[in-house]
């Protein structure tokens, strides 16, 4: 068992071997933004876990300002699918002519069937972490946030559950159909749910959208 | 061999079984922003294997806008340092007189020590990903980069390499110092190598800052 992290002893540090890194490399690869969801549930207490591992990313100044709020009335999930479709709508009417059909063809969200939303907002006034390392970069929280996005998205992978981060919404439309306080600056809306497939290849580069670039440069200075 | 990934195959979907899940929690758990580091180097293909990970990482449109800056010279090192120093000196004085002798006693970077440092940006007019996903929330494009360094920071982690991030900086002296293009945004600062050791909480907690909390809250909408 040499090697293998002993997550229930806290005297001992784990180390992880290249069978847990090459697992960890698939997971990186399979993860996907899913948009084609299967309508039922997900098991008790998967949420709840999902959040837990949220819960455990970098955070400027430990000040954790991440906040979920899942979206259940049909009232606020209705008026989210709204909101994305004005706001794909005019997404729609702002691309380039010759890419509007393909633009026009592709699914963007799994608003409807998925069973759970998770609209995540950052918490600009927390007082954890008593400020500290965000005076010349507010924007850390938000950064902070995302990591925990991160890391719930690549938890539920792991479990087979999907999850598909939903961008084309107005942050401020979307505050005020959650009625959040003043001080919460909306970062994401995720939809999650049991994937209707799984790939390795996201979906905009198997329709045509946008490859990946085949080797990222670093340059030095 | 059930459950196992099969990083190899490109036609059989991975499943990830409890005792993956379970190292994965426990990455989760150990991962820490580092401070203090060795001296010695990483061993030669590090960094490249690093930067190829965060190329996995999901980006909003598959824009991929990450750009990694390895910062080499001395020259540059010294002005980041003097950055720090500046900012930092600024934010002890900004600090609540009854703390600033706590902030005052805690490393808050691991500049010197450590062997590779990483600057990263948003490039923000990148064309790849064709804009979509980003009109109503730009910031996504940032948003995309922190789960870059994210993915980097989790798989540095599973090597036994710590990873640093620097935030007490002025954004633009940094982008002057490293001459970056003017359209591209600093979201991080990074300084990587091998930990002086490893643990499971947080510095700033072991120092009496900021204790984690002890359970979310999720909000029902």
């Amino acid at each position: 068992m040499s090697g293998t992290p002993k997550p229930d002893s806290h005297t001992e540090t784990p180390s992880f071997d290249s069978v847990f890194r090459g697992e960890l490399e698939t997971l990186f690869r399979w993860r996907r933004d899913v948009r084609h969801f299967r309508r039922d549930p997900l098991p008790k207490g998967m949420v709840e876990h999902l959040l837990a591992m949220a819960d455990l990313a970098p955070s400027v100044g430990n000040s954790q300002p991440w906040r979920f709020l899942q979206v259940t009335t049909e009232d606020s999930r209705a008026r989210v699918v709204a909101n994305f479709e004005d706001c794909n709508a005019q997404a729609l009417a702002n691309q380039d002519p010759d890419r509007q059909d393909l633009y026009a063809s592709l699914k963007l969200e799994g608003l409807r069937a998925s069973p759970v939303h998770l609209a995540v907002f950052c918490d600009e006034g927390t007082e954890q972490g008593h400020g500290l390392g965000q005076e010349t970069m507010p924007e850390t929280r938000r950064y902070s946030v995302v990591m925990a996005i991160h890391t719930l998205w690549l938890a539920a992978r792991a479990q087979g559950v999907g999850v598909g981060w939903v961008s084309i919404l107005n942050p401020a439309d979307v505050a005020r159909i959650l009625n959040t306080p003043p001080d919460w600056t909306f970062v994401a809306y995720l939809c999650v749910g049991w994937p209707q497939d799984y790939t390795e290849v996201p979906e905009l580069e198997r329709l045509g959208w946008q490859a990946r670039r085949t080797q990222m440069e670093t340059v030095a200075r």
